[in-house]
């Protein structure tokens, strides 16, 4: 079957809808020096995703409309000019939408070695960008210690799910927030000590306040927005809040909503840090080790909603962003 | 003459006025086993009364109808019943508006020690609170090292001024944001490297990044709101924002602006930081020492507008909290 990938076929507004996407046969090129050709078997769908659809300067350039969707891939090289990725070699890397990518120097290129009796969908997930990102987030920036009280927002989602897991293994009381009965049930399968549908309660600063009567300690902040301006005062002293993502404004960046508590900064002492995982290169090696074992010995729950072939990855997109999705979303595209 | 002192007669709504105030005489008793008498010379006005004046709770419950106005004071011990403040000894605390406060354990409380050829007025101003809050969130919060940008809004301001001159001693380069010719000249003199009329720039984007031509590391913000939010997006990569104080809502805080550019903590990953200059008690000698050395050498410039008797108090805050003073606001109630 000739090689397919998916293309922006129009710049989305708010939620994408279908037809801002299409699929097309692709032509793929040898690989020249430095270069190899990646089989991609499974897809990442990510909030950053949205970002790149705007035609809006962020960490990287706006995908064009025609341009193959970005977004990390978990592929086996399957040609190679490259003397460190022979052929066979699994690699993770910031790629596209489509069976084959020719890269280079592709962001976030990595080299996975599955170990024996863990699925190849976990280093997409608990094992891969979403664990590497709760595990930096609350030990680098959130700098959690045992008896803390953390809270996650979004903490059904890709690294939600694992980041009340994390807290809650390193010795934290975890209190997570999810949008659907379903969620809430699945927070409370992983070990939350409270779980909170924001959907479904009346008062939800009461709730909140009910499941954290001593104050947030470290606040895991997966949406932004008008969540993030309720957690401010909700906070103890000397908190920190982990800006991980801001979802609540992915659908919608023109109209991002403006936070009026920032005063609690001042108020409680609070620090508040946005990072990127990959900056934090010398801790990922202990990072993926920890997350590993716990994985290994059962004590982690990888989560995961899986779309089957290349043809499904808008759908699980949309699903993703529509939060329909429950822990990390992944794209199936190749047994 | 009787002591006398100022209490809120109403609570203001917006920027004070004078009828919020009222002066009275007052009644001072004698100290208590473990209290002291101080004999007030001069009332350091800061925005932060702003917010004690409010219904509302803060790190301090608010100042009730009728009460003495909550102020950082600098007076003589007059009558002693405690060990280690003795008769004649200059003393800074959290006191009142009055002529004369009885005093326990008083927030802030702190012998002060004038060394020669300085002025006491210094000891409120660049070598008091001020000048500490500045030197704490330049090191501890803001982490400047030479060759950083650091911008400072309200840079002719009680803390500004000085921040702005920290900076530059330590190797930065100093831009100031200001709202009057006159504090820019004021900037100038103080030695900042490019000073900015905030009020009388057309484009005020363009103008800081011509002053920054690398973006910001060091945002040291007094002033909040719509400033920050537009600081956010200027900001450096792993740029510092040292949330010091948010005096754009201090008159409205019901009101607060809100900041829809959070986003960009993530994207430039950001550290954004409140604080409370006594929370970092373990540097204060450091910091007084530093500053003192500095003023005394003339290389960090005092810099202060000062009134006369206790019963222009009223009119000096007012004055501050509409921006018409530069640096440090004091009034000064005995010789």
């Amino acid at each position: 079957m000739a090689p397919r990938r998916i293309v922006l076929a129009s710049r989305p507004v708010g939620i994408p809808r279908p037809e801002d996407f299409r699929i097309e046969s692709d032509q793929v090129a040898e690989p020249g020096p430095g270069e190899f050709l990646l089989e991609n078997h499974i897809l990442s769908m990510d909030p950053a995703i949205r970002g790149f659809l705007d035609d809006r300067p962020s960490y990287l350039p706006p995908v064009a409309i025609g341009e193959t969707v970005r977004g990390m891939t978990l592929g086996w090289v399957a040609k190679s000019r490259r003397a460190d990725l022979p052929e066979g070699a699994y690699v993770r890397a910031l790629a596209g939408w489509a069976d084959m990518s020719l890269l280079g120097d592709a962001l976030g290129l990595e080299k996975v070695d599955p170990a024996p009796g863990i699925r190849l969908e976990s280093y997409m997930g608990a094992l891969g960008p979403a664990g590497l990102t709760a595990w930096i987030g609350l030990n680098e920036i959130g700098r959690i210690t045992p008896g803390d009280t953390v809270l996650v927002s979004a903490a059904a989602g890709a690294v939600g799910s694992v980041a009340g897991q994390i807290a809650r293994l390193s010795g934290c009381r975890v209190v997570g927030l999810a949008g659907s009965p379903e969620k809430v049930q699945r927070l409370r399968e992983l070990g939350y000590h409270a779980a909170i549908d924001y959907r479904a309660e009346p008062d939800l600063d009461a709730a909140i306040r009910a499941a954290c009567p001593d104050g947030i300690d470290v606040y895991f902040d997966n949406v932004g927005g008008a969540t993030l301006e309720r957690m401010l005062p909700l906070m103890r002293e000397h908190g920190r809040i982990v800006v991980c993502g801001m979802i609540e404004q992915y659908n919608d960046a023109d109209h991002p909503h403006g936070v009026k508590t920032l005063w609690q900064l001042v108020v409680k002492r609070l620090t508040m840090r946005g990072f990127l995982t990959y900056d934090h290169a010398d801790r990922l090696g202990e990072a993926s080790a920890m997350l590993g074992e716990w994985v290994r010995s059962g004590e982690l729950l990888p989560t995961e909603t899986i779309y089957e072939g290349l043809e499904r990855t808008p759908e699980a997109f949309i699903d993703l962003m529509s939060g329909r999705t429950m822990g990390k979303t992944l794209v199936r595209i190749r047994q």
